[in-house]
């Protein structure tokens, strides 16, 4: 009995020692993690509120206080030196690494000892009146140096002298209409045009090309005045001596006009001036509407800018435009050629002086290392250059940039890390023609173009006073919308509701869509390179105006002297609510880009922008109906490309649903499909006549590098058929770019399928 | 007591409990595996020699035999027939799945109502001799149709009449020293030029460049006759009314001529044939060196080929021109223009009737999915059209790629599948410029960019009976090496020792690398789109001749109807060994590509080859010291890129050493890089003049599509230097392209670094 019970004894010990090994054996199995993705998640979403709410606005103020004391053009010993402030900040906020990275551009300044002005000058040639060098000085800055006069950045040197002609905006169909409807013929002849409504660059390019010797720029009261507002520095508008500064390329995205396609690096070949890309080859200047008035003709200006008053004997002949050409000033605004009466044989001289030098110009590169997967970037990005002071354009914006790297700094301070890499970036030399961010861009093409998750640009980030303003990509929309919804309004009395609630009620989309208006990217900021050329996802946001009651160009004072720290302290955003509101936008991008699990980038609302872009193209081309006909243009591969992509687009949406979010590869691999959606509507071979143009959807028109267009190839074709003379080869290009639209779309929608 | 030892005996029993359950969870914890890639690579390897040793010589014999029973020209039924007959066959030994995929592209074909042909004609413009329309039928073929007449593809139409003028092999330098050192001016006259030395539609081209209305070619046995061997059937020499058909387009790797840089769809936009890509605007014509007696001279050919002999009395005028430009053919190879003595008044006449049409093609694609990383692409792809039977090209690989697909397939029944997808295509009209497998790069682009690993081209699998011949990109060397000690050598008495040494034995590299020989890549085959235009790592692999003792160009009866079945079972490779170890070498390239954990891609290799590039072309440029000093022309900034890739490559392979290969994420972003490297030397700018070629390290000569370049666009500015009139400019250009390649290495380096 002894020797059995001792037998079960150990048979008992057996299974119990068996029993509890195992079951220790199993609870340790399956104790152990595979993955900690929802916890992480739900840690992403802590962090995300305490980065939002560690922007303040006191720190916002400080920053732009700070930046925009003294003039910091691009090139210039001042802007060097915000340059190494910046990256000293940015290292004591905390980030892994920042560095400057030189380029040696091409840039544009006055001779310092030749100014540049107009003359109108009599038949000895003798000047009787010359246009001012200068602005008048706005109050509290008189003692500081090195405010660049108003100049147009690149214009060729020289001295032309020849009738005025007045050609309302300078753009194509005001040439068109100037030539074909009146009859007046340009070739030697100086353009006068407003500013407005499309690039300078454009207008520039197109009095060359309608002959004319020399141009000149001015800003009309009706396009930069607000009704009500008051000069600066009592108001917002601009003063009659305020002239709007800036460059007059056409790059279409080249960047250093003498090194196309790569980095401007010392040992970089470089063009001759003769060989450079964009440069106008004939005098461009800018005036403010005080001179502009003298040039125009004899007479009052309105009382609304309290302007002095000349009284002058001269007028300028030739036809009485049609009202679409009237301005706000009291002139005729007559089309010329020249003047009239006593003064006929008075004629306009321009006198341009200004020099093209290379010049060495810095970006500042700050990164936080990404945690799980360093090789996905995500890119805030801004310019830091300014024409005087950048008090709006950039440093508003410069400043929320600094505001998201200090927060983000904290954070990482408490132990967070983001899943992917962020870069921050301060770029100079954007205004002479995206110098910085482009050479980046091209020195660092390969990486960004395997790597690069999105870019979001820091521009100005504040225009006006009403409402958010957002331009993206269509695959962020629902991120915009999401994030915005976590945002809270900055306005006074909407304490408590949200900035997606406020933007909607101001700027609702349209009737068919019940949501706050987004744009499309059109040109004129950083974002060019990484997204019409690159072909990565992106986005901005700031601060605008009421568009449909405020219906001046940008903002009255862009690119004057009078863009101070005070216009913003004083009538922009007193507390400074509007800033961090565009700070926590462009922060909370970044930072749901980066550390998201899986990219939060929708491509169904890429499907439907495609389709409504489709259908809107299609409209263009219908307006002639016979030529459609005869010349067989047919939209349906589009469309039918366009419903493949929709179909591709629903169906990846809903594998997204099964994935397995445990594993890293199908992780990455989802990711990695949503990474290369905008990637796949770049076309190598870039828009005709335009290389660095490549993405077949959204590019800017020809003939407005600020207007972003869908379709660019198409529409562009579409715009030619207007204007050319052989009406067979235009329609031929139109159906070639219908056929390139649809194989892009197709593409895509590939890209988007199960991967093999 | 009792109830102090019962609470001893509950601790006891706690205590052991906690043992035992702690012990079960720590085994049970250490015991769960996170990854099991150390099994997984012994698998792997275990796999490949099965998936090696499944090749069967029988079965290679069998496949050859059943593809080149018919002709099979690209466009016509019979192809699409074989095309077919593949995709059943593919589907049957198991892959995925297998499709056709059609194109409508511009094909060349002789008007069957209208022979091609040329004429001696007398002063009446009567024919007095006419070339002949067909080569004598090989026996065992005389009841097959639709064996296509010798003819160049893509020739102009037309019946150009004109003196004749011997212009050597019609290369740049050719035509250079007849036309500066001869004085010889070739306007309005028909060119005959010998076949050989470089890419026949590069002849056409400088013909066309010097102002002849025509251009003939011929196979002169010096470049297609090897010594001691008889000719077809009795050896594997040329007879001499064998002829070399062969397309002499210069497409630069636009691929179809209507359709550059998109595929050509259904609804794809197609250019005019005026606005085609490479189309010759003279007529053109391939004879063989029986005619070519004719043409050249009255008199007796040498024996070697058995010919007839023809008796007749007109003589080419003209100079004698150098040792060089004599052929094996007993003729003076005066240059003329024209002839002499009684026969002055007689000219040469060429009737060319041969139509362009788009006609529809059709590749197989066949697809084994990829199990942890679908989304990588592994690409095995030849073509399987043929100028008659194709028995050495492409059928030889043809028959290799299906043993291939047959051996995976055998595998995927065990239980194997690779790691990433395996893609096997079966190209259509190759032979027309490259065709099927451009449309479908084109096609495919974005897919390809983004997710291809490496391609490898299955074109002919012998032309020799040598030794082994591999021209692939550099990084895949060390692969190459690693794989061919795991193959045996095919030839006799070489049993038991391995493919390597028996290839080290015959090829060694040279003095200052001993290793067997590998070659870069040209163009020529299929690889091309893939490899110089989008930057995909790629290499072929076959079986040759001695090239230093076996002097014909390509091999005798290369595009003849003389490529039979029979001409590779009797003379090439009767065991049909020698084509299994071709299909050994490409399926196990395959095999690896797709199955390893890491990327078997050596960095250091590229490394080591950019040195000898930039040294190599640095001494071309110091044949000219002077002007390298008057336009400070440097190769310092190649140089120091060059070393900082070297560094990058060193650091990037002593971090694998240290890889957590357990950690998916890490393991994937390492491959990344390793994939991506070949793509970091692609320049979306194209080289000068050609936006298809966009590989800057490796691309063919602009003087000869054969003859792969290292540095072509600092190549090519420098071979214009020798023939332009412009220094300045030229040696400008030669700076801009030291200039691009130095960043490009420089930005190659960057993408080995680590990521952030």
């Amino acid at each position: 009995m002894k020797r059995e019970s001792r037998l079960i004894c150990w048979i008992w010990w057996v299974l119990i020692v068996t029993a509890l090994f195992l079951m220790g054996f199993i609870i340790g199995w399956f104790a152990k993690p595979t993955q900690m993705n929802t916890e992480n998640e739900k840690a992403s979403s802590q962090y995300l509120r305490e980065f939002l709410d560690e922007m303040k606005t006191d720190q916002i103020r400080e920053h732009l206080r700070k930046f925009t004391r003294l003039p910091h053009l691009a090139g210039t010993e001042q802007n060097l030196k915000y340059a190494e402030q910046i990256k000293g900040e940015w290292q004591q906020f905390g980030l892994d690494s920042v560095e400057m990275v030189p380029y040696d551009v091409l840039l544009s300044y006055p001779n310092e000892s030749r100014p540049n002005y107009i003359s109108i000058v009599d038949q000895r040639g003798h000047e009787i009146y010359n246009t001012s060098l200068a602005e008048p000085i706005p109050p509290g800055y008189e003692d500081i140096s090195n405010i660049v006069p108003p100049y147009s950045a690149y214009s060729a040197k020289g001295q032309p002298q020849g009738e005025l002609v007045y050609v309302n905006y300078g753009r194509t169909e005001d040439f068109f209409q100037l030539q074909r409807e009146m009859g007046i013929n340009v070739t030697g002849k100086i353009v006068i045009v407003r500013y407005g409504k499309i690039f300078r660059g454009n207008k520039v390019k197109n009095a060359m090309l309608a002959g004319a010797k020399g141009i000149i720029m001015f800003s009309d009261p009706a396009d930069y005045w607000a009704a009500g507002v008051q000069a600066y520095p009592d108001g917002w508008n601009i003063p009659g001596g305020g002239v709007q500064r800036g460059n007059v390329l056409n790059l279409n995205g080249a960047g250093d006009p003498l090194t196309p396609g790569y980095p401007a690096k010392e040992y970089t070949y470089r063009f001759s001036l003769e060989d450079a890309v964009g440069l106008p080859n004939i005098p461009v200047h800018p005036i403010g509407f005080h001179d502009a008035i003298h040039l125009l003709k004899y007479g009052f200006i309105n009382d609304i800018a309290n302007s002095t008053l000349f009284a002058m004997s001269r007028n300028m002949g030739g036809q009485i435009p049609p009202d679409s050409w009237k301005g706000a000033l009291n002139v005729s605004y007559r089309t010329g050629p020249g003047f009239v009466d006593d003064h006929r044989t008075q004629s306009v001289r321009m006198n341009i002086h200004s020099d093209n030098k290379v010049t060495r110009i810095y970006n500042v590169i700050g990164k936080i290392r990404g945690a799980l997967e360093p090789d996905r970037y995500v890119i805030l990005g801004g310019h830091r250059d300014a024409w005087v002071f950048g008090g709006i354009d950039p440093m508003s914006g410069a400043a929320v940039v600094h505001e998201t790297v200090r927060s983000a700094g904290k954070l990482l301070g408490k132990g967070w890390r983001p899943r992917r890499t962020i870069v921050f970036a301060s770029w100079d030399a954007e205004e002479f023609g995206l110098l910085g961010s482009t050479e980046w861009a091209e020195d660092n093409a390969k990486l960004l173009q395997e790597r690069a998750v999105a870019y979001i640009n820091a521009d100005s980030a504040i225009e006006g006073m009403y409402t958010l303003r957002v331009d993206c990509t269509p695959s962020l929309h629902t991120l915009v919308y999401d994030l915005t919804k976590q945002v809270v309004s900055p306005e006074d009395g909407e304490e408590g509701i949200s900035l997606y609630e406020s933007w909607h009620r101001r700027d609702n989309w349209t009737s068919d869509r019940d949501a706050p208006r987004i744009s499309k990217l059109g040109s004129g900021s950083d974002f060019e390179a990484y997204f019409i050329r690159l072909g990565i996802a992106a986005g901005r946001a700031r601060y605008t105006k009421n568009k449909k009651t405020e219906r001046y160009s940008s903002y009255p004072v862009y690119h004057s002297v009078y863009e101070t720290f005070e216009i913003v302290e004083k009538f922009y955003d007193p507390s400074f609510k509007r800033l961090r509101t565009v700070a926590q936008v462009r922060g909370g991008l970044i930072f749901l880009l980066a550390d998201s699990l899986l990219l939060p980038l929708d491509a169904n609302e890429y499907a439907d922008s495609l389709r409504k872009y489709a259908e809107r193209i299609a409209q263009l081309a219908q307006r002639n109906p016979e030529q459609m006909e005869t010349y067989q243009v047919s939209f349906d591969p589009l469309f039918s490309a366009v419903q493949n992509f929709s179909v591709a687009a629903r169906d990846f949406h809903e594998r997204l649903q099964t994935l397995n979010r445990e594993d890293p590869l199908q992780v990455r691999i989802i990711n990695d499909q949503l990474m290369y959606l905008e990637r796949a509507f770049i076309d190598p071979l870039g828009l005709p006549g335009r290389p660095f143009y490549r993405h077949v959807i959204f590019a800017p028109s020809s003939h407005n590098k600020y207007a972003g267009e869908s379709f660019p190839g198409i529409y562009d074709a579409l715009f030619d058929i207007e204007h050319s003379a052989d009406q067979e080869k235009a329609w031929q290009e139109v159906k070639r770019q219908i056929s390139i639209a649809a194989f892009t779309v197709q593409a895509a929608a590939m890209t988007l399928t199960t991967p093999a």
